[in-house]
């Protein structure tokens, strides 16, 4: 299925009067106290956001899967589903690989079809947290910290592999996430796993080629329980340090432990010129992996602050890499996706409004009062008006999740592809 | 000092056109979507927060404290205070005092000093987390939990005083915060502990008033580091229950452990009936006493949300007491409690713009990506127009934190009271 | 697989004599303090836990699942496994079925088969949430709680089934566990949710033979990550209330959130009568199930401290039921399964040595240092040989992990059952 | 008071026999298995632990303080304090000072006073949390990170300050807490604020005698409740690396957020050679400041396990400096003071019993029950006999808390020193 652009001017037509009275109105208050609106719509239209391959079906937990109609079958269809996204969002227009899940059968033939929908490949990401059919070596004790030279060999040359595959496609970075770790007090040697990774991650990186990035992860646990070899930020840094200039620190926003202060962690890693990129998701409890900003909303722009401020004051960080990384357990994976990619141009278009001057000369004068009202002055103000002009000069749906519905997509795509389809993924 | 009707008639005179414009494009809008803007302004305007005598002053933390200039040095200077903030805000038309900290001299005179700053007596506060001067008996461990029946019977006597003080006043509930639990595991028989508590409270409920009610609170930890005696709800409403009919549990939003789904156990309360009071303040870590809605303003909107609901389908459950209960550690208290006023009447605000009847009816059919739109769409609007029309009706200021800042009201106080005043309270 | 007595005691020789002088050091140093050894023998030997008929192959997570050799395939072979471990270590004479994996054909033979192996039938588990094959109804968006009437009346009508097969087999009691919640704030209406659970759980309690009792699991998240119904024990306990005299509340100790008291609510809910069985674990994070005593085993035997203290105060409280829920994700699972049976003993040996009186009398006079000491004298003693000699006398192995590798066990079962079985579960 | 050699031997008859059949006992059974007894009990006695002169009073909590009596009234009276403790247990045999509350008179007189308690003066701490009395400029806002250039300034006077007076005392280290940071978002510049306290830090360590070492601590939140500008050992590390060879980070066990995995830490710190000291605490909640050992001693042998493993095997880490930091809210300060030092001298010697060659095969070999096995056959042994037997050796006594009690040395203080004297500190 394919969404074009008539059928969205079409059901754009229903609001557009609404829709303009109100962004008029915005736009008017905006200017009145010397907002540039329409480099900030700009800005909203530049910033894309990658899908990831794997999150196009459902999700689910460890006690179970609950299917959902109509999931793509193959990396064809995965593509098409994020270009339905991105019709509708305009923001949509990257994806991100997962390999070996989704290794193309004709480069060529992928390429086209992306372009077709006019998506990019973004970073690429390996797998070295499950056991392939037909593989030699199992990772149950990990992989690129494993005490066996064989096992890490294999993660390596994966990981090789998955850069070779990338680079026909025409992504710039490899996103490394490691499961390894231990469940059990004793199990690990935390110098030498950290060493071995090093080593390991360096070969990676000296094979990359020389216009690559590598992206580095951290998580406190899970799959492990007792401890994860790369558990925060400080040991992310330290290996992306020992692999070169090109490696970077890569921010999940689940992968912390409760009340972590991740935006402060952004602000650090900015500074410091060693933020690669972002994983976009919401949590309450843990990794919960569930729609970015339905839990914490002023979190997500309290970052958005710290990174606004690094792209315009941290020359010596490089463009970063955006991405989803959610699970769709409970909605449909579309319409959660959609919700996803909102919440984040919300958080951003927000943090676009923070009188930057203001509020730095509030902090020099340590007037916590003032700080405080100009954060909550952007973040008060409605800015859907203003997303929603973004998406309509673009070519995108006023009210995506209405459009999506209107449009009757799921249904479409059952019809095309059948109700027991499972995507690959987790 | 005191702040009249005509100097904020004066000042608002600057934003008023402002407003206006603001206020009717949103009215209309809302309107239009069949809200009854009237109703809902008349509900904001009722929305009344007591503010506790304890925190007018700068707080601290173990580490000390870094006074206020211009604090209050008697109860009289504190019933000023919250003249001054009702004036601007018109939201903070009463007081909860706090004994021994603020026992009346003159009853008449202070009834009459309040009356005057259209402020009442909310919910008064015992406590026996600290030993006063010339006290017989010691609160080291434990007040109405603890092991020595003297201890417990002057623990109990001063709550019966604190009732008697109240009744003077108009007040008409108690609320118990009791420190009582222990440093390390052994140290407190948690029967026995509970089992005192529970004879103890029945003590204290027994002689109030008829027309009293006791409002019991609950916290895990702090200033106890291993067990409190009231650790959660569950215990709370356990000990509500063996009180009788007018006992209840008192939630402080600050009082839970990580991730607690707080607006859960405030529904839950509501549906037996036993919800009885509310602490406002905001955390990050633990029971930080932040300012309402500094950190996690979208969990607080939730949280009205449930009380929303409470209050418009559960006959069963009484009027609720609110208050703040926050602690200024490094902002001007004033400034600090007209933030949190104002975040409180936003997310009340908010809450009640949700369209309900939709709200229950996605919930029905399991259509979770409306409930999440239906959720967002009401906190997404900017109803600052709202709460700034509300305010102006009853003579507020249109924006509090720039009349409180016009007026000097600090200069002022500390030209009246002297650098050195401290305010009695944490 | 079977393992006679005389094996083991062949085994055991080797060990025997050292074994010998530790036991008699330690009965010897314990009667001097007044300790009378046979009966804490004697207790040893009662304690008798059941294994879960889930946990007998290998565990996984979202991310994947690493196989295990010569897992059961079978509840023929479940049984087989945990005669094994009952051999070698007398306290696991028991397993807890899990319905609809572990269904029987033939309940005269599986009886009989159970009681060649001197294990009985303990509490039965319903499983809702997951789909089964064929079912007609989804639990997606819950069971008993579900807003559909359809949903909750198979729900139901599982669990009665579910009793009727326990019945069968001389089963007494069915633990709930609900998956029941929401992953989105606004999915969920708390109250009806919490209502139609509560009556639920009537109609099944009902049905129940006058015999048998409901255990009643809360679990603050996962599977779902905003919401469960049955959140915490207050919860739990306000349903069993609802129920009846033979509902109960079921701990089990990976469910709360971080930093929870738990002996505090296993002592509050003796006190009230209405703790009803255990599910022992260990986790750091969340709910990891990992081996019992593997992370804190200081806070095992705190919780002990309370059973043992309410076992011998509260005749107001039945008899419990102990089970073991792990997930062995990197362990052979049998041998996990020791290790834990092992710890449990421990934690329970230690809590039994606490000089009670001394306790109470030092809470009482608020001797926070004696108290400490008491506890700390009682877990720093080396009970091993206590454990070993308990074992010994019922025909067990002095050391479980050593014989069950001497034996070969895994080896056998390998060669028995083949490479590729797969246990149903989690 | 003092506590000759002779009045410990009177005491330590009574319990002399009984304790030399228990360590004969227990080093017969070490010496079967391989362990070289009397190279360990070496090992222990060279263990000292640095006191600190802020921890000989009650603590308190925000909440209040309730006094003990006989407290010392200045530095004299603390290191009497601190000289009867090591008399007692023979492993503290330092004292950490805080300045500007210890401040020595006459520095010649008070280090006979301490050569005579042959206690040494461990790391100096410098106080910029705080206001002192006539200070010009005031820490509200932040120390070595403020915005004011008189500010950092002030505070980095004050640090060399403390290294002069600790130079003249013998000390070798300077610790740094800061309580920099922020309790509202946007209150801070996160980049500025570290730059400056990079700065700051720079400006001390280079102005340090050149055989000074400088730790940094880090701790995420309190007393500031938003953001700590040293939140993490990551952001301490990047600013000792920012100094210099000498500059090292310092573990709070306190200072972490809930669930953090220390002991990995701790082991990659020594990895890179960049561990400084160590303060040890235990808590349940957040930074506690309780009785090292009395909540989760097993996760102190976890973390001693990791201390050994370095101790032996990172020649690139320097010795570590060991101190205790915790406070004395309900327990007598010395008492509470020598159960820590028991609690950590148990968890050396069981983390010294670890078979370290046997449990590096396992760990190569994946054998995951049997590095757990390892683990708790070492943590199961109870090693009250060798710490006694190490402590005898030295003149101490068998059983400090029993000892101090039998001399009562509370009572004899409170005859010298009176009732109402308080200790500076926290």
């Amino acid at each position: 299925m394919n969404i074009n652009k008539q059928q969205l001017a079409d059901l754009n037509k229903t609001n557009l009067k609404n829709h303009q009275t109100h962004f008029d109105f915005l736009a008017q208050s905006l200017s009145n106290s010397g907002t540039d609106v329409y480099a900030l719509l700009a800005k909203l239209a530049e910033f894309q956001v990658a899908i990831p391959s794997w999150a196009l079906g459902a999700g689910g937990t460890r006690f179970g899967r609950f299917s959902f109609s109509g999931e793509p079958a193959s990396l064809e269809q995965k593509i098409e589903d994020i270009g339905l996204i991105h019709s509708l969002t305009q923001t949509a227009g990257a994806v991100s690989l997962h390999i070996p899940w989704d290794v193309p059968n004709d480069y060529n033939a992928i390429k086209e079809l992306a372009a077709l929908h006019n998506i990019k490949f973004d970073a690429v990401n390996s797998n070295t947290f499950q056991d392939q059919k037909n593989q030699k070596e199992s990772y149950k004790y990990g992989s690129l910290s494993n005490t066996s030279a064989a096992v890490r060999e294999q993660a390596i040359a994966h990981n090789k592999e998955v850069v070779e595959i990338g680079n026909k496609l025409g992504s710039k970075a490899l996103t490394v996430w490691l499961a390894d770790g231990s469940s059990f007090p004793g199990q690990n040697n935390f110098q030498i796993a950290l060493t071995h990774t090093q080593n390991s991650l360096i070969s990676i990186y000296e094979d990359m080629p020389a216009d690559w990035k590598l992206y580095i992860e951290y998580k406190p646990y899970e799959p492990n329980f007792y401890s994860t070899v790369i558990q925060d930020w400080g040991t992310s840094l330290m290996l992306a340090n020992g692999c070169g200039e090109r490696a970077y620190t890569l921010v999940d926003l689940g992968h912390h432990l409760p009340n972590t202060n991740i935006e402060q962690i952004v602000s650090i890693l900015m500074l410091k010129g060693k933020l690669g990129g972002f994983h976009f998701n919401d949590s309450k409890y843990g990794d919960d992996d569930l729609t970015v900003g339905s839990i914490k909303p002023y979190a997500l722009f309290l970052i958005f602050n710290e990174l606004v401020y690094g792209m315009q004051n941290n020359p010596q960080n490089p463009e970063l890499g955006w991405m989803i990384d959610a699970s769709h357990n409970v909605k449909d994976p579309l319409e959660d996706l959609i919700q996803s990619l909102e919440a984040i141009q919300e958080a951003y278009a927000k943090a676009l409004l923070i009188d930057q001057n203001a509020l730095r000369a509030a902090q020099e004068a340590n007037d916590v009062t003032a700080c405080q009202e100009l954060l909550q002055n952007a973040y008060r103000t409605d800015v859907r008006p203003l997303i929603r002009e973004a998406r309509l000069r673009h070519g995108g749906a006023l009210n995506p999740i209405e459009a999506y519905r209107a449009l009757e997509v799921r249904k479409n795509l059952i019809n095309e592809r059948g109700n027991k389809t499972v995507a690959t993924g987790l």
